[in-house]
């Protein structure tokens, strides 16, 4: 077991109506909100009006800021940073699924300094002031209600990279399994797919903590119990409680006790399509994890087996790898790249963006590309 | 799910050599420390003086409250509140296992407005304010390094109980390994029975949550798996750490996570015959859980099922008790009132006990205390 730190100031709020004293929180941490939201989704579906209906009842000032795409970027967050700043805001609160709290959390970190959010993400400035940030969570998948992990890419670069920051945890987070009622069935099946491939990188990370891997199992079986019941039912409360349970301890810490970091090996990979093609998060996973897998058989069989010893009770890889591909087939989330109208036309390009970004793990190393993506479209 | 706030503040510092930085930590939190600790096991082994080595080399000035006992008292605790008051402490650092820690946090929340502990507990005074709390865990587990419980007991009026406060979260815990070594088996063992019995009282707690469920089977299943290679080599660096990591997780809200209580009605049980006999938490508990299973098992048949499916795959209740049973057989630890020298003529004496502490769950409700106890001797 490696020596670590477990740590998580987040304070969750997880239920029916648990925005009920969203206004009170908000008045704790400052007097001008700016309230980020994307595409719209949020007005259609009634969550935006509830929201602000709670900020105008208690006369909380608040800016909006719309528009923060799937896959986000940069320079839309530059945008908001801007509009911070002259604004004067001093809370951030965001409302929406993972690409609208991952930006937001860069937001919120570049706004005191007025900082270039893609340098805040390579790492070229590191933010000393932040503000304080409020979630509420539209889409149970990434787990970023409860970390301290962003995602952003940058389509002038062609990047598309992760950072962490201790002032990016939310300071509370809202989880109200009605607001991801409207999530249609193709994006809940991805969400699946993400929440288990945080746990496979967890499971395939740099440490040896039985108990953390059992844990990572637990999700996963849940992930595959409640996912026929779920995708047959999608307003249902009880299946979309136990997703997003399940998405939150994905990634808050609680996979990661006794090891020093998980792989992100197969996310690189994941966000090269979808950088490139704008493939869905949890797509672009279900297609990099069983090419992933047959790439690493020879290489670390028996990590492989222990893992799939606990979730299938057999020690065939083989047959393990069938059974994860079987259940993302069953809910239709695509497992060849294909799948997804990305034809062999594309595989030099792949090829070639995977060896730029230097698409690899952090525990275990690959760079036979060519073989990888022969595999993805197998 | 029930509606439920995750939330935890304690930063916990887990591995080889982690007090490295203790001093640091201390410094930003106050000016003058009150070290508490317990009979003088953690001189016997030198735990102390690392500890009093880190304090002096960082010219930390602190003074010392020894003596908190196994089965801690109210009385004792007093006496650490009206030295704590006299010497103007600001800081409490806590060394030892559960008895001193939950010692502490009663002190660290009494020592400001100069409360007696026991009103505290009894809910009689409301602490305001509290003193930082520090924790150096030399026991695996009662958890109470990584949440706001404490259980103390006083000798007068023959009771023992449970109490909460936010501000009982220890600030910063230290956990290493190799603090737990000098631990002997017969109380290692009845360690692995105080986890178990968390992660049942989580399992039988109010609310329906097959996460959480799942977690605290992954955690029983761990405590069985690393039970028989820690006892026969009790300096092991990954047996302790896996039980110490076990500990942790069985009651620092992990395992509560769509639930709004545990039951903990097994636990009163032990409490009181800690209180009466001082008979060890874990020697109380691997007495209490079979009886309590026992009487149970025509109440709630399908939620011990459920464990008993997950656990040991088998739908047989008798024979989950009997295999629950046998564990705490193979570590030595009781699970008969007699094998700890309380012998039938206590019978009634324990009965009216149990029934003047009205023990029982807060789920499950029982009052059958007379054969509970038959149970108990069977």
């Amino acid at each position: 077991m490696e020596n670590f730190v477990l740590s998580n100031p987040t304070v969750l709020h997880f239920g029916k109506n648990v925005i009920e004293d969203l206004a009170d929180q908000i008045k704790q941490l400052g007097k001008k909100v700016l309230l980020i939201y994307g595409k719209g989704s949020v007005k259609k579906y009634g969550y935006y009006e509830k929201v602000t209906n709670k900020l105008r009842e208690a006369n909380i000032d608040f800016v909006e800021f719309a528009g923060i795409k799937p896959n986000p970027d940069n320079e839309v967050a530059d945008d908001a940073v801007r509009f911070g700043v002259e604004q004067n805001v001093d809370v951030v609160l965001a409302l929406g699924g993972g690409s609208v709290i991952d930006s937001a959390k860069v937001i919120a970190v570049s706004i005191p300094e007025n900082l270039k959010t893609w340098d805040v993400m390579k790492g070229k400035k590191v933010p000393t002031k932040a503000l304080p940030i409020i979630t509420i969570l539209t889409v149970a998948a990434t787990g970023t209600e409860m970390n301290h992990f962003s995602v952003l890419q940058n389509n002038t670069t062609k990047e598309k990279i992760g950072t962490r920051n201790v002032m990016m945890y939310p300071k509370y987070s809202y989880l109200d399994p009605e607001f991801t009622y409207s999530i249609p069935k193709d994006y809940t099946a991805y969400g699946m797919v993400d929440i288990i491939a945080h746990s496979f990188e967890n499971f395939f990370g740099y440490g040896t903590s039985p108990l953390a891997d059992r844990f990572a199992v637990s999700i996963i079986k849940e992930v595959m119990n409640f996912a026929p019941l779920l995708l047959e039912d999608l307003r249902n409360y009880e299946y979309r409680a136990n997703m997003m349970l399940q998405a939150t301890y994905a990634l808050n810490g609680t996979l990661a006790a006794g090891k020093t970091s998980g792989d992100w090996g197969v996310h690189s990979i994941g966000h090269i399509l979808s950088l490139q093609y704008d493939t869905p998060h949890g797509a672009s996973l279900s297609i990099a994890y069983p090419a992933w897998f047959k790439l690493m058989k020879n290489k670390i069989p028996e990590r492989i087996k222990d893992l799939s010893l606990l979730l299938f009770n057999t020690e065939d890889i083989d047959l393990f790898i069938s059974k994860i591909e079987d259940f993302f087939k069953s809910i239709n989330s695509p497992i060849r790249l294909q799948d997804t109208g990305i034809n062999t036309d594309k595989k030099q390009e792949i090829i070639n963006l995977l060896t730029k970004n230097e698409a690899s793990g952090f525990n275990y190393q690959f760079n036979e590309y060519e073989k990888l993506v022969d595999l993805m479209y197998l």
